[in-house]
């Protein structure tokens, strides 16, 4: 009889949720959920979000073919440490983190014979929770890897695999500490914004005066707090960097607006206006949407 | 015979096109678009956008009930002035700039017999011009009036079943002055951040590396120069103290990713996030989506 190829899918919440879900029907693997409660066990199964699942990892863990983490960043690095041992020789072992540096360093403990590759899908909604979890999630997301300097070719081609299979656009291979700089400019400091527009005094005075840019750029502020400050701390100094960019960017548009020069303001306009249609051209990595 | 009654809209860009294709059908009025180019009134006629398409003002201003100004805010002021005399006695004049006062205070022109009611639908995209035009834009978009000293309470109540036609969600009737103060934190700072974010120098670097956060903050950065520069120079003052709001609540989010203390990041996190919460809750003028 042939052996059962195995997908461990770790932490069925948002992402992974969706991941597992994503997953099904990915070659001739079978999805497996791991999961802590009883309860997100059989809300998985009573919706179709994996092919099994289970609450004990040493069910599965040894026998997985591919390791999926899905958990919190410093979740993913706790339970490197803690199943080190427990992988199958020659797994590859990848998760969904949105910091790489960090959980690079946490899979320096997996033994020679276990693959780690990083991975980030870039989606995700203002939500929590597998009852928020959807199968079409990565559709058109780019699928950002960071290798190990031991990954293997055979891997990186399983990995890209996955992405097709899960609908990402194309992927992106980087190394850690480039995701984490460009990662604190295109994620996390949309998420300080939103924030920091609903600590604003007039938010709950502007009921009946919001458009579709105010909800657009707020949307995400309803974020997940546990979340979220690990990804922001866990990266503080190239978001600290960002921030300060956007407040000079930020000041710079204050003067303009503040100096009456509405020619001055005209241009300034015209500038930031054009490197945004620049960006929404297609290009190396670029959606077309 | 019945008199033909007749809405004038003045401008058939994108918001003006919009707004005629919406207002078609609207009880028994004929829709009658206003333009400067050939080329416009014959795109206008070929896809729907109005029933009849004139390049001459004289020839419908006098004889219209309602007339709709679709211009930049400018242009609407301009336009008061100049054809402050043309307007039949008795008739509605009403306009969709995103300011009010400047607007209101134009209006002050015209005659006793013309009522003026400021309008801002809180809808649009980053694009512009007719081709861009679509009938649905202002369905479930916030209705904003304010009226003049003499507005009639008849024709708030035609305003508020244009309101209705057209898809709005709701009416909201307040001052020009409350309007803009309110107006520049919902809208004007959206599209000051999406600029300012556009301005970081990591921009073109950052290709492959976007989410839904990303696109959805900066897509507003794509506009229209010669009308947000009107926006932000008409409401200056306004416009300056929410962007020094900002500032400061973005540096207290600064302070707090670079202090190290995760427990107040957390503690920060959730309050804002709480407020994002409340502001998705129904509630008066609130968008059920």
């Amino acid at each position: 009889m042939k052996q059962e190829k195995i997908i461990a899918v770790v932490g069925l919440g948002l992402i992974g949720g969706s991941m597992a879900a994503a997953l099904r029907g990915f070659e001739d693997y079978t999805v497996v959920g791991v999961v802590r409660r009883q309860e997100t066990a059989e809300y998985a199964m009573s919706h179709g979000v994996c092919d099994r699942v289970t609450l004990e990892p040493m069910e599965v863990l040894p026998k997985a073919d591919i390791v999926y983490l899905c958990m919190n960043p410093r979740g993913i690095v706790e339970y490197l440490a803690k199943y080190r041992g427990a992988f199958k020789p020659g797994a590859l072992v990848t998760d969904v983190g949105g910091v790489k540096t960090a959980i690079m360093e946490g899979a320096k403990v997996l033994p020679e014979t276990v693959d780690f590759i990083g991975c980030h899908p870039m989606a995700g909604t203002e939500f929590s929770g597998i009852e928020h979890s959807f199968p079409t999630m990565f559709q058109r997301a780019h699928f950002i890897l960071t290798p190990g300097e031991k990954s293997t070719e055979e891997h990186m081609d399983l990995m890209r695999r996955i992405s097709a299979h899960i609908g990402c656009s194309d992927v992106v291979v980087t190394t850690p500490e480039r995701h984490d700089a460009i990662i604190a400019y295109t994620s996390q400091v949309m998420h300080i914004i939103a924030v920091a527009v609903c600590d604003d005094e007039d938010l709950f005075q502007c009921r009946g005066f919001e458009g579709g840019s105010f909800r657009d750029c707020t949307r995400v502020a309803a974020l997940d707090v546990d979340l979220w400050t690990q990804l922001f701390s866990m990266n503080a100094p190239a978001l600290t960097k960002v921030i300060e960019r956007l407040e000079d960017n930020l000041h710079a548009y204050k003067e303009a607006v503040q100096s009456g020069d509405t020619k001055m303001l005209a241009e300034k306009l015209a500038w930031s206006a054009n490197r945004k249609r620049q960006m929404n051209l297609p290009g190396p990595g670029q959606i077309m949407l």
